[in-house]
């Protein structure tokens, strides 16, 4: 169902449709966060897409910045023109707007600049795309963009790239941009002057390998494909691997269970949950993941009984799990909602893997101290919702 | 996604589908769990409806048990026979199948006999199907079926009631499995012989209170109507009101803060949202929450220092909340997901209202001790998933 609505959609689907967009050519503007001071409602790099025709997509705030927001993309459309805008919320509390903070969003036409990054996505690499927001170097035009990827900083399009200087001065952030997939604005003085750049992280979505292609994969398969992982349901021993089964999912496969890490593409973002109902099948994936992979979180479903009857089975065949590869192992997965429904339990895993995705512990928030919403990516910086 | 399922599917949809398939008095046989001894996927009162042509509704088992069990369906469609079959998989766990229980089930054809249940729950109330799935007594036929409601023993159906005396013995029973819609296995010990009854509680499907109709409450109602809330969208003074928004609400109103109240209208059974993204809308809306309903739960949108805020302007007012109040309110709301996307807020919020509505803390299951998948309603036994 919310596949049918443009605004609530994961960066994964949008980041799809703005490929779609560029496909075609179609006349667009695109509006990102690009700073944020006090409490908003998404983090610098959220994104929305303004297409001359048609509803808009994604999501930079909720509700209160649409009308200026629109305006500014369809200038932006119809003169290419680029424009920072900031938006001040903290004096509107009294006005009971939700939010309470300073954000800053740079609007600017939808164009062959950010194909490098896009390119990247779909081969599955991460890439950090620098962006002059604002400048009073007259050599250096606001849009200017550069576009870095592991490989290397691409800059073939029709806007002209950042200064080489400027670029060694960002390297050490662009480079921790695309580590944690984070984005901030960073000031950058030169002899001619100063350059606001816009550094903005990105990586593909994070991928669910769903061991098992029982029933109660489906609903998990959906869930999880709705808030942006890449799905992946792998069948052992070749029964049901009908797609038609799964339509959440991304690939279904046939896979040994010694075989599982061979459907592990990037080892740091797949996030695994082993659910054959097949004890012995789901102890050699169980093995294989933890050995031949780095795999951060394998779920394993089922009561806790059943995790310790798999353990002693390995131990039986000589192989114990070292405290190492325990704390990668979650058993029973999921967060507990207390729901033995399908799709309740669907919910508790899928939620459990988003948590785990996003380094966040899975308890409720008002028992939380600190921010909401922060992400906790290896040496990343947490930024509140 | 997952409505294309027939497996994956809510409680909630799957009585619905019942009520259609007798509405068009489709022939079909229904098979319920009745008992679990160990761990099973589903516990008693799950249940699989089995049409004569067309998929299988519901799942009582991860696909284990749905040869055998489709079998006696057929048979239940064809001679009108019902059977207490047991399943007992504590000794093929070497064989490596998931569950390790024993589970009894119950296959009857789909009569008239349980439409008082259906009528009971279309009318937000609760009921208890009793069922006799064993008996010696031969006055006292197998299937023989009282529905209890909280007006009455309906009876009339085709199939014979329960005697008077085995009705007096199971009303404790009956009344038990109404209050906390649980379901056991009784025996009833009567001079001419001994009945096992099936004392099946259901209640109708939680509300889901979403308090604000901005972009972001969409994907809230869509996770939220396909984990069986019953969905309404409250928009508080006309703003956005479109059903048409709001594929997942059942139902879309226009609602003055104040008037919040009169959308509840099963206080125990309805979880509360507060998201109009308006400080003094959320306050009014709260502030009417907690003094006129009994709603157990109420989230709040935002940040800890917007809620603060929101504490603040209420005691301005001079309306202080009490402890007792403030242990219903959730505040900020959700699980900590740590994801800040419009759909990772969205799952954040809604798997929260799920664990409300089960008496669970959210959190991770392989961090809790004790029986995952417990159900804590009030008074009410906890069984193993």
């Amino acid at each position: 169902m919310i596949e049918n609505q443009s605004w609530g959609m994961s960066d994964r689907e949008l980041y799809e449709r703005l490929r779609a967009l560029r496909t075609a050519d179609v006349d667009a503007a695109v509006a990102s966060v690009v700073d944020v001071a006090g409490s908003a409602y998404r983090r610098p790099g959220a994104k929305l897409v303004a297409p001359a025709d048609g509803d808009a997509l994604g999501a930079i705030a909720a509700g209160c910045l649409d009308g200026p927001v629109a305006k500014l993309a369809s200038e932006a459309r119809r003169s290419g023109e680029m424009t920072l805008e900031t938006f001040d919320l903290t004096g509107t509390r009294g006005l009971g707007v939700g939010c309470n903070g300073v954000i800053d969003v740079f609007v600017e036409p939808l164009d062959d600049s950010i194909d490098p990054m896009l390119r990247s996505l779909e081969n599955g690499d991460t890439a950090t795309t620098l962006t002059v927001v604002e400048s009073n170097d007259s050599a250096v035009p606001v849009g200017a963009r550069t576009v870095c990827t592991d490989s290397r900083a691409e800059t073939d399009t029709t806007r002209s790239a950042l200064p080489d200087d400027a670029l060694v001065e960002l390297r050490d952030a662009a480079e921790v941009a695309r580590e944690d997939a984070t984005s901030t604005l960073v000031s950058v003085s030169r002899g001619a002057g100063t350059l606001r750049v816009f550094v903005d992280g990105v990586e593909p979505a994070p991928e669910l390998l769903l061991f098992g292609a029982e029933e109660d994969t489906g609903a998990i398969a959906s869930f999880g494909s709705e808030v942006g992982f890449r799905v992946t349901v792998a069948s052992p021993r070749g029964g049901r691997a009908d797609p038609e089964q799964f339509p959440g999912a991304d690939r279904v496969r046939a896979v040994h269970p010694t075989d599982v890490d061979s459907l592990v593409e990037t080892d740091r973002r797949t996030y695994a949950v082993l659910l054959s109902h097949n004890l012995v099948d789901d102890r050699l994936a169980l093995s294989t993941l933890l050995e031949a992979t780095e795999v951060p979180y394998v779920g394993v479903m089922g009561p806790r009984k059943r995790f310790e009857a798999l353990r002693e089975a390995a131990a039986e065949d000589g192989r114990s799990f070292a405290r190492a590869e325990l704390d990668r192992v979650s058993a029973p997965v999921g967060l507990d909602l207390g729901d033995g429904t399908p799709t309740g339990i669907a919910m508790s895993v899928v939620s459990e893997a988003l948590a785990a995705a996003n380094g966040a512990g899975g308890g409720r928030l008002s028992e939380r101290s600190g921010p909401i919403h922060t992400r906790q990516a290896p040496g990343g910086s947490a930024e509140p919702r």
